[in-house]
């Protein structure tokens, strides 16, 4: 035990410096490392495993919904970034540019990707000629660059790793409805596969993607009570078919150009369970995506028969879960904290006794409650109890949102809230900018989303007093 | 039929330009688009569900011998680059120099990575401390960049989709073993996967990776006699981990260097599979890695009844093999050219007297060969046939190289053979660069390896006379 204290000691308590404790966890539990490349960080096996894990379900749903994958060059020509007025005004800046290739000094720059919109266009101009070659439903894995000053693994780094889709459509109706269908498909991957709940909404037009004519998103709320938006999908109506001249023949025998949208989720979904499962103890995952479901600590191990039985046990629940046996020399405290730490679901403790009785000990580690179970009934048992984990953490999150949540009428509200809590803040908004930005000036807090579910809080504007177009969830984010 | 004709010969015949009929089938079987960016292609729908497939192989085969994956960056800081002379040496004139990032100007260079060695070394350097902590076992899927002055989709492309395996080993011993297991995964994943023969060896030191002790290679020959390196493993011994300092505590508790490794196999497979097994119809997909197994073809499909006994077909069989269903109203024979130039290695037809008679026609894509099916049989048959399919691509692969290998003990004889024939020519060495050299300027040939399995042809080498010290095999490749 003595062990187990220390290992619990060395990670910062969340309620002390909850920067600092997420730091620790990435470190600790690890899930990523710094490398020399400013702002890049390398996604070490545990990490890498939970976002593979992430990327089968994803892409399950994707291929399910009729999308196929494609694999798109990593650089971009400038004159092809340029294309999109906003887009590139949006993009340009935080761009790194390649001008050198072998012993050549390039006659023009090319940047790595830090979003492929325009790269699918161009080659969309070149593959689509009739309604009959739509709808065109595509996405990439990939890497992307985005420059960043500063870094914090999986939250905001130079290089991250994500899925872009990028779809076209015969009609404006269709584009819409591919919006929404993928924004529901990533709630869906939050709430039922990573256990946190999300508010779906639409994004202001100052927190609108570039080149979008409508973004949605869906934002998570962390344990500290601040937001992370977990992934966005857009609408682009025609404005890059117009500006790369794509246009296919329509039923009526005319030229018409498709309709767009691209949707999103990366690598910070990763920072995304952390913040929201996490706690002094280290990582807790969701069943759904960790990499070790069941984790088998033999208990007196040196005693004859012990280790044969977890190594039995091994091999016996590999049908039903991802499972590992530690059969190494540490101490079961050291096990029990180590194995906290890196968030696996459940502890699978069997000792002599335990044996005895034909049974072991199940320990699950969102509430540390014991179930003792028969061996014979583990394999009802096991996804019965990842189940209970995985309801617990959701549940522990959505508590957590709802208790943080809190509904401003008045700016002297808002201020007041927004300096005194940590949280989402519902208030009505008139629909200028300018109210925005105040209230980003005099309350700090950034427009989150317009939820879809709307509330009647109050007539008007929470900001200047005249009538009230939306309500609006704000808040602090990652 | 008049459409089927039309499709076919829309294909340059393999006999009368070879590289001409592989650039048509890698466009008509929708497998990759060239891109506006210089030697980058796109890996289309089709071409990337291949990828996708060899990819799941291959990373089972690393995970059931102990890899893990990770993510690294994308650039390596110009200085890392350095630290290895041979290394940097044979990269540095073939990268791509990011030398701008957002809106400031680098003080140091970046490479967009060509290979990843000295980011493992370095990240190695961080995290091996004991030799408790080895081997380590490390691998990432992802792509490099390497500036091309010619373009030929999957064989030599600017930017390429690879994995690269990196390992530390305690000893030199468990290092060589390593390499040489990675060689055999590489041969397995060919031969017993695409249906590749392939040649096992060792690369000669001219041929070797910037920076290794070793190269280890398997070589397969293309339908066009000329040999395309299919996959490549190396030793590296302690070099690199001097150059990182990268040491270890032994047994001994005295620090020492590990040993390293590193192997990859590369998107050029997917163009070896299209040059070994293509024929004058186009692709022939080894049925491991077919995105679609079995094609369904509904005949005379306006009939009653005929597309829901199609449909019907697909449902069942979909729980036996990747199986698609074309109802479109092209015509049939236009299907049976469309899914011959895809390479699907069955096709299923199925029409009213088929129905009547509770049978369906099964056709081979290898070989055209029919064969009548009772519908209830279905389940048996096909996996039947698509190994059936699997082995005589092989056979017919093995075929070739058999009939392309030749023997040359004398200089004429090895011009005469290089000039007249195209294939793989086995001949002695002596050991020499120089003649290797002159083999190279007198008969056009390069050492494609030296082979596990020997043969002693000769005393002498081919080229000088002189006692020799191997048989190589020769050959002019891709």
């Amino acid at each position: 035990m003595a062990e187990q204290k220390k290992m619990v000691e060395a990670i910062t308590s969340m309620d002390v410096d909850f920067a600092k404790w997420y730091t620790d966890v990435v470190r600790k539990a690890d899930l990523a490392d710094y490398s020399s490349v400013k702002g890049c960080t390398i996604i070490r096996p545990y990490g890498c495993a939970i976002w593979e894990n992430i990327r089968d379900i994803l892409d399950g749903m994707f291929k399910e919904t009729g999308h196929e994958n494609v694999m798109m060059p990593l650089l971009i020509p400038e004159s092809l970034l340029q294309k999109e007025k906003d887009h590139v005004e949006g993009f340009a800046p935080e761009v790194a540019w390649v001008t050198q290739g072998g012993q050549e000094k390039l006659t023009e720059r090319l940047c790595v990707r830090p979003t492929s919109e325009v790269l699918f266009c161009e080659h969309y101009s070149h593959i689509i000629n009739s309604y009959r070659d739509l709808p065109m439903l595509y996405n990439q894995w990939c890497s992307v660059v985005r420059w960043e000053k500063t870094t914090r693994p999986f939250l905001r780094t130079t290089e991250f790793w994500w899925q872009e889709g990028h779809t076209m459509h015969e009609t404006a109706e269709e584009a819409m409805a591919e919006t929404e269908r993928m924004l529901n498909i990533y709630a869906r991957m939050c709430e039922e596969y990573l256990a946190i709940p999300v508010l779906k909404g639409r994004k202001t037009e100052k927190e609108q993607f570039a080149g979008a004519q409508a973004t949605y998103t869906i934002e998570a709320m962390m344990h500290d009570g601040k937001a992370l938006q977990s992934g966005t999908s857009h609408y682009f109506g025609d404005g890059f078919a117009r500006a790369f001249d794509i246009t296919f023949q329509g039923r009526d025998n005319k030229p018409a150009y498709p309709h767009q949208t691209s949707w999103g989720m990366s690598t910070r979904i990763i920072g995304a369970i952390i913040m929201t499962h996490g706690d002094d103890n280290g990582l807790a995952l969701p069943p759904a995506v960790a990499p070790i479901q069941v984790v088998i600590v033999p208990i007196a191990q040196h005693k004859e028969g012990v280790l044969d039985k977890a190594e039995e046990l091994r091999k016996r629940l590999s049908a039903i879960c991802r499972v590992k046996c530690d059969a190494s020399d540490n101490s079961p405290g050291w096990k029990f904290a180590q194995y906290e730490m890196k968030g696996v679901p459940l502890r699978l403790e069997i000792g002599p006794k335990d044996i005895e009785n034909n049974q072991c000990v199940l320990v699950r580690r969102d509430n540390r409650e014991k179930t003792i179970v028969p061996l014979d009934q583990l394999e009802e048992k096991i996804p019965e109890l990842l189940k209970a984990v995985h309801d617990g953490l959701y549940q522990r999150a959505l508590e957590n949102r709802e208790n943080r949540t809190y509904t401003a009428t008045s700016m002297e509200e808002m201020i007041q809230l927004a300096n005194e809590k940590s949280g989402f803040i519902k208030a009505m908004w008139c629909g200028d900018l300018e109210c925005e930005m105040k209230l980003k000036e005099q309350a700090g807090v950034t427009s989150r989303c317009m939820p879809f579910e709307q509330e009647h809080l109050s007539d008007v504007c929470v900001c200047c007093g005249k009538p009230a177009k939306s309500m609006v969830v704000w808040g602090k984010a990652y």
